[in-house]
Parts: C-alpha cells; sequence; structure tokens
C-alpha cells in the first residue's frame, strides 16, 4: 500500500502546485493587476479551478482513494497517514456528488451576483441585487440537497468551513454567547463612563502606519522571510507555498485603527500558515484546521494580544515617537480608546463585544433563507430589526445594512458563525496557553512573544487537519467549546474600564 | 473543418492560461517573492511547465493538427488561419520530436547551470562554471540533431527566437555591418572630442526617476491601464494577458541613463505586446513575430526616438526642473553626453554603436562551441582576444567578461544575434515610417509620439505572426533586411557630435 499512498500524495501534491498559482492570480487582481486586466484574469482563474476539479474528481483518484481508505494505514484518522487519506477520501466523495452542472451554475452565479452586488450597494439598491440573491440561496440549497445531511441542510454548508460542525452545536454555543453578551454590552452602554475614541481619528502618515505595522506584526513572530504585506482594498491573508504567506492591510491616514489592528489580525492568520509543518505542504497534516481555528489566531494576535494594556506598555513608548498625535495621548486613554464598546452598524468596524452579535445576526438569517422560511424580498426588514433587537440601532441604508457584506453574494454561505467560534476558541486557547507558561501579560509587557507564538505552533498549528476542530479544542485545552472564557476576557476588560 | 480548427483554437487558448500562469509566476519571482519561498516556487514553475508540454505534445493535438493542415483553411500560410494551424504545427512537430529525457535533462542542467552561474560569476571562477557550460552545450548540441538541420546545426537552435531564419543569412548582414562599424568605431576614438558623460552620473532622486519614466513611458504610449512598472535586478518585459503587459527597470540614485533608458526599452517591447490583436491572444496572429522584431521595438523606441536631439528638445525643460542635477548642464551637452561612443567591456552598458560588436562575438564564439571547434576550457582567452580585436580593450575579469551574460547558463544559445537584429529592423522600419508620416523628428520636438506608435501598430504589430521576421522586414519597408539604414542612423547621429 506504500507505494499507492505515495501516488496519491503526489496527486495531491500536484494539485497544490495549480491551488498556489490560483492563490497568487487571486492575490495578484487584488494588489497589483492592472485595471484593464480584470476580464481575462476572471478567465484564466475559472479555467485553472475547472481544472483543479477535473482532477480532484477522476476515476483514478477515486479508485486509489477507496482502495487506500480499506487498508490498515487508514485505521487512525489522526495519524498523518491516515489524516491525509481521510481527507482526501472525504473531499473526493463531496466533491463527486456535486453534479458538474450544478458547480457551474453556482460558479456563474456567484460571478455575476459579486458584480451586482458591487452596484447595487454603490447605489443602495437591494432590489437589484435581490434576484441574483434568491438565486444563489437556491443553489445553495440545491448544492447541501446533493451533499446530503441528517436533518439540518445548513449542516451540508458550515461543513465546507468547518469540518465536521453540526448547526445544532454552534447554535447551542453562540446562543450562550448571546444570552451573556447583551446584558454586558446593555451595562456598557448604561454606565456612565464615556471612552473617547477620537484620538485614534488624528493624523497618522501613511508611510509611518506602515513601518509600524511592518515593526510590530514582526514582533510577535510573521517571518517577513516567508511572507510580504501589502496594500488592498479589503485585508486578507492567503498562501502560495509553504515558506510564502502573504498578508494585506489598508491604510487610513486619519485611523490609527484600521491598519494597525487589521495587520495584526491578518499578521495572526499568517503565522499560524507559517506555524504549518511545511513538509506536508498539500496534504492534511501540513493544512489549517478549519476556518474557526484560523480565526481563532487571527483574533488572538488582535484582540487578547494587541489590545492588551501590556502590549502597549512595551509598544506605546514606540508608538509616541513615531505618531505626534499620540504625543499629548496618555497611554491609558489610548488603551481604554482602542477598547471602547459601542454598538454599529458595520460587522468589520465593530469592537470586540458587539462583534459576536453581528455575526449571530447573519447566521440566524442565512439559515432561515437556506430553509425558506424567509423570502430574499423580506431579508432587509429582517436584517433592520434583528439589529434593532439585538444591538439597538437600525440601518441608515441597506448598502450599511443588509448588503455591507461580500460573503453570500459570493456564495459563501455557513462561513459567517466561524468567526465567532474563531472569538470563542482564542479565549480558550489562550487561557490554557496562560495555564502552561504563566502570566503571558508580564511577557507581552517586556516584549516577549515568542513563548506564546512556540506554544501555539505546537499545540495548535502543528496538529494541522489531523483532528476536527471540536477535537482539537478539547484536545489542547481538555474543555469542550464554551463561551466562558470569551465572556471572562470580555469582563475582566471591560468592567474596570467602564466602571462596572 | 471549422469544429476542427474551433477545437484546436481552443485547445490552444487553454494552454495559454496555463502560459501566462506560469509568466505570473515567473514576474512574481523576479519582484515580489519572499526571499525563502524559491525553493517551492522552482518546483511549482517547473509542475507547470511539464503540463504544458504534455498538452503541447499529445496525440489528441497531433491528430487535429495533421488534419487541418490536409485542409483547404491551411493553404494561405499568412491568413489569420492559415497562420494558426502553421504554427501549431510547427511547434508540435518541434516539440515532439525533442526526447523527454532530453528535455527533462536539458530543464535540469539550466536550473543548476543558473545557479553555478550566479555564485562563479560572483567568485570569479569560471573554472567552476566549466563543466556545467560544457554539458550545457553538449545537450543544446544533442536538442539540435534532434530537431534537425540542412547543414548548420546552429540553424536549429537559432529558429526558436527568430523562426524560419538561417545562421548563413544572419551572418552575412552582421558580417556587413561589422566592417562599417569598425571603422566608425575607430574614426570616434580617433577624434580630437571629447564628450563628457559625468553629468549623467550625479544625484538623481529614485523617486523623482521613478515619475519621470512613468511619465515618458505613457507619452510615448505605453497604456498603464494594461500595464505596470516595477523594480527587478534584472529589468524585462512580461505579459500574462491582453490586457496585462508588465515592464521592470532599475534604480541607481547615481546614473541617470540606467533607468530611465531601460524603461524606454522595455516600454517599446510593452508596446509591441500591447498593439498585439488581442482577439487572438494565444494564437499565432496574435503573437509576436519573432525576437528580432521584439528587440526592434524596444531600440527603436529607446535609441531612435529617446536619444534623438528633438525628444529632449521636448522633455528637456521637464527633467530640469525635475532634476537639479541638470539645472546647469546645457542640453546640447547632456544629448552629446548620452549618445557618447566607447568601447567598453558590459554588453547591456554598451552604447549604440559598439552595441552590436559585443553581440557578433557572442554570435561567433557560440557557433565555435556548438560546432566544437572551441573547447569551453578554451572560451576565456577566446572571448578576450575577440574583445581586443573587435573593440580594442581585454576584460579586468572573467566575471566581467565571458561571464556576464546569462543567456548560455539558461541554455539561450541561438538569442544573441536576435539583438543586433532588431537594431537593424529597427532603423529599417524607421526610416520607412518617416517616408509613410513625413518629418517624425519634427513631431518629437512637440511632443507628438502617437502617429508613430499607430504607424508601428498598423505595419509591424498587427502582424502578430502571420510572416516570419524577414518576410515581414520586406513586406513593410520594400526592402530586404540590411545594414545600411541602421549606419546611415549612426553616421547622422555620430559623425556631428564628434565633428568626423
Amino acid at each position: 500500500m506504500t507505494d499507492k499512498f505515495e501516488e496519491l500524495c503526489a496527486i495531491a501534491r500536484s494539485d497544490q502546485y495549480l491551488q498556489s498559482s490560483l492563490a497568487l492570480l487571486e492575490w495578484d487582481q487584488q494588489t497589483k493587476l492592472p485595471s484593464a486586466g480584470g476580464a481575462y484574469r476572471a478567465d484564466q482563474i475559472t479555467f485553472l479551478a475547472g481544472e483543479i476539479h477535473k482532477r480532484q474528481t477522476s476515476n483514478q483518484r477515486g479508485d486509489l482513494i477507496s482502495q487506500l481508505a480499506a487498508s490498515e494505514a487508514a485505521a487512525d484518522q489522526h495519524s498523518d497517514t491516515g489524516a491525509t487519506i481521510a481527507h482526501l477520501k472525504r473531499d473526493y466523495e463531496k466533491k463527486t456528488k456535486k453534479p458538474q452542472a450544478l458547480v457551474e451554475a453556482l460558479a456563474r452565479a456567484c460571478s455575476v451576483g459579486q458584480q451586482v452586488w458591487i452596484e447595487a450597494r454603490a447605489e443602495n439598491d437591494f432590489q437589484k441585487f435581490a434576484p441574483n440573491l434568491q438565486e444563489i440561496f437556491k443553489l445553495k440549497r440545491e448544492e447541501a440537497d446533493a451533499v446530503g445531511y441528517q436533518s439540518n441542510p445548513y449542516d451540508a454548508l458550515l461543513d465546507d468551513y468547518e469540518p465536521g460542525a453540526k448547526t445544532s452545536e454552534v447554535e447551542m454555543v453562540l446562543s450562550n454567547l448571546k444570552d451573556e453578551l447583551v446584558p454586558l454590552i446593555a451595562a456598557i452602554a448604561d454606565s456612565s463612563v464615556e471612552v473617547d475614541d477620537s484620538l485614534l481619528r488624528r493624523e497618522f502618515s501613511v508611510a509611518d502606519q506602515e513601518a509600524f505595522c511592518l515593526e510590530a506584526s514582526a514582533k510577535i513572530g510573521f517571518d517577513f522571510d516567508r511572507g510580504r504585506l501589502d496594500v488592498t482594498h479589503h485585508p486578507f491573508c492567503t498562501e502560495m507555498g509553504p515558506d510564502d504567506v502573504r498578508i494585506t492591510t489598508r491604510f487610513d491616514p486619519r485611523f490609527f485603527s484600521s491598519a494597525f489592528f487589521g495587520t495584526l489580525h491578518e499578521a495572526g492568520h499568517g503565522i499560524y500558515e507559517q506555524g504549518l509543518r511545511s513538509e506536508f505542504y498539500g496534504l492534511a497534516p501540513g493544512q489549517y484546521c478549519s476556518l474557526g481555528i484560523h480565526e481563532s489566531q487571527s483574533r488572538l494576535w488582535e484582540n487578547l494580544v494587541g489590545r492588551s494594556r501590556e502590549f502597549w506598555q512595551h509598544f506605546y513608548p514606540a508608538a509616541q515617537s513615531r505618531f505626534s498625535s499620540l504625543k499629548d495621548v496618555p497611554q491609558e486613554d489610548f488603551y481604554a480608546a482602542i477598547n471602547r464598546v459601542a454598538p454599529s452598524l458595520i460587522r468589520v468596524e465593530a469592537d470586540e463585544a458587539t462583534y459576536n452579535l453581528h455575526i449571530i445576526i447573519r447566521f440566524e438569517l442565512e439559515q432561515e433563507l437556506l430553509k425558506g422560511d424567509l423570502a430574499v424580498a423580506d431579508l432587509p426588514s429582517a436584517w433592520n430589526s434583528r439589529y434593532q433587537q439585538y444591538l439597538g440601532i437600525q440601518p441608515d441604508s441597506d448598502a450599511n445594512g443588509v448588503m455591507q457584506d461580500i460573503h453570500w453574494s459570493a456564495g459563501l454561505v455557513g462561513y459567517f458563525p466561524t468567526y465567532s467560534l474563531g472569538n470563542l476558541y482564542a479565549s480558550q486557547f489562550f487561557e490554557k496557553a496562560e495555564q502552561d507558561l504563566g502570566d503571558l501579560h508580564t511577557m507581552f509587557a517586556s516584549g516577549e512573544f515568542e513563548p506564546l507564538k512556540k506554544w501555539l505552533n505546537e499545540n495548535v498549528h502543528r496538529s494541522g487537519r489531523r483532528f476536527r476542530s471540536e477535537e482539537l479544542g478539547q484536545h489542547v485545552t481538555g474543555q469542550p467549546i464554551s463561551h466562558d472564557p470569551l465572556i471572562r476576557h470580555l469582563r475582566g476588560k471591560l468592567e474596570p474600564i467602564y466602571s462596572l
């Protein structure tokens, strides 16, 4: 069986050469592509994606996989070999269940959908986008039906981003989280303390912001010999080789937080990618576990590290000497400002506490749309009333409401909850790391980030995809996923700031 | 046959999606790739090149081509359809003649060869590089034998860069050129006029150089909506889509000419690529004719336009207001400096007159190596004595002598003469354009470059690969290739400067 296993690995590694080419084509499209180059690039990406799909659903591969899956080597699904076979089998079965016509119809609907979404959002015209959105949800439902599920079609889609996760379990933990968040946010709103964050909205030169972002992300452990930072409209992290992880950010010359915390966030994703086992690049032991675990790494560095008092004990003198806008700002005022909590309309600009309510709203609505319990025509009013109910505010427009995110237009249904799962895992991992390593905040105050990074490398990154996310969480922390550590973290930070 | 023709075109266009991906992987490697990312990128490029080769030599393609080649549609090889079939047939036959083992051995030898060349050049140690060079020339000879030729193995290699050209014809025209150049250069050396070019070696801020390069290349017609300019160690032009042509340059803060004329040169290549018929992207009617014709376009804009007095009548005021180093420099002194002729060791830094002697030396030596008339061990001394003979100088080291160019280490044997062919075609095209359009220099003086660009678009670019280079030259100018126009141009410019 060893020969056959090597043969299968070689095939998967070859796929990865094409996947990594696709990643470069997409990165380049976001960062460097000349304005007129988009049409050809779209065709080229479609072609490559099609070639990869052909390879991944070939009969030859199917035969090889079924022989190997029946072999002894596949028995331990958490071993390198077993996990490799299991994930290739899983992917093969899932992909071959989708009819070619559906795959193509979805690709087309999402490509057109994104273009219409861009226009409709710019024109604040939901009606223009509604037919596309309806078509996309119809096709996503067909996809769920084709792939199959036990009781909830949403399970089939969630599984793309959080392999093996069940909607009911995610629902439970997010519901518990909501029950704690809503009163906490209300108490903050009622507090007599007013946190002023206007000090973050002064002049911050782009060149200095860039230098500071590079310095901080390198300091926490992003390796610039194996990666780079570029500018895009929508920040992201991508990889196109075991030693080539690229993060992006955007600079606002009159707002400090956007680029800085965005860069820490993407650097967190990048540190995860750089911490994967490169000898298994393209195979399950060298792949990220799930989007929830990925997001836990970005949120951990952005929020639990980057918004901590001690992080700024270390970095604030450098920030003050670099930015004259901060010269007169006491460190405690800066610390409070970057942690200010206030309900807002836009998810990507939300604070650490209200952020999860944005997610829960989307998670609820996309399930209702998928099941047919909510019609697309009624979506804007459902969105607005849910914002009123959970956050106490209402969008001023659909552009700033239901049309703010790209996800649904791109067919990414089932993706949103992974953001909140990431927040939960981040706090759980952080608590466990602190149990193992001692007081992390003291380390941050003296600029020591390496112990935490190494702990994450060993405990989280090097597991790759050999465990499902909930197994990994249990394995690392000894606990099932829970809202408690995140709530403890938020209370621990926010109660003193708001004198609760 | 129409269906089969469409099928063949679809196959070729699909190849092109992969070729364009390869072009992006290579561009990125030169401009953006993180330092540690090289190893994986090399494997990835090898894989993609292999996949393309497999596609290009498939039996299915062979069958389709032979059916189409026998059809009526193929009869006129200068028609869009006929040229498409003819070139796909030509490429297929050439590629299938090369044994797979030889293709792989050459790929490996050149990959290793380039790495060893970099080290050996840095250490000025030709002996270190000699075994690799010997292996490469041995394999290139095997390649020539496999592909086949009438009397001269060099023909088989030259054909890769200058389709259909014969060594004997190139030899004749370059020999005529040499006979005129040697006395002209000698007369300049004997002239009492001393041209001072130290004024080009002052402070020129990189930011200002970049802005000026962008301005000038856009002005002559490079379209930045369909292209971009980046920084690399070795300047080049590449394309990765019908609307995505990328040029690069390098900036020396103490030398004006390197970036500026380098950018005009690459912009000339880019204007050619942007002038091809994009509806035939990936097919012969939409491909460049030959490397000689490609080089004619870069040399034309760099030298015939960019080093003309009238070009600087238009641009010099802007240059003076941008660069304080030029404030005290009269325009005529600047004009003489950028046209200074002096024998030098490095090809890429050579002036317009001596440049072709550098090429002739390489053209002679690589033929001798290929035929076995010269042993690799004797190459450095042959190189040095040829420099003494043609240019009156001797390299101070092999690093600045025989090891200065990457070409042989990369297996590019038969490539060098296309540079000189480019110089010859440039002058021929320029003379004809002037016959058709009137005094071009008067137009340059008032910043009008569009008429020349359009003339080149219509007469040269839009022919694509439907004609061989010598056919195209004849077709456009009514004359066979000749050294006369280039010599007329050089005499016309240099005799007044040097009071000959």
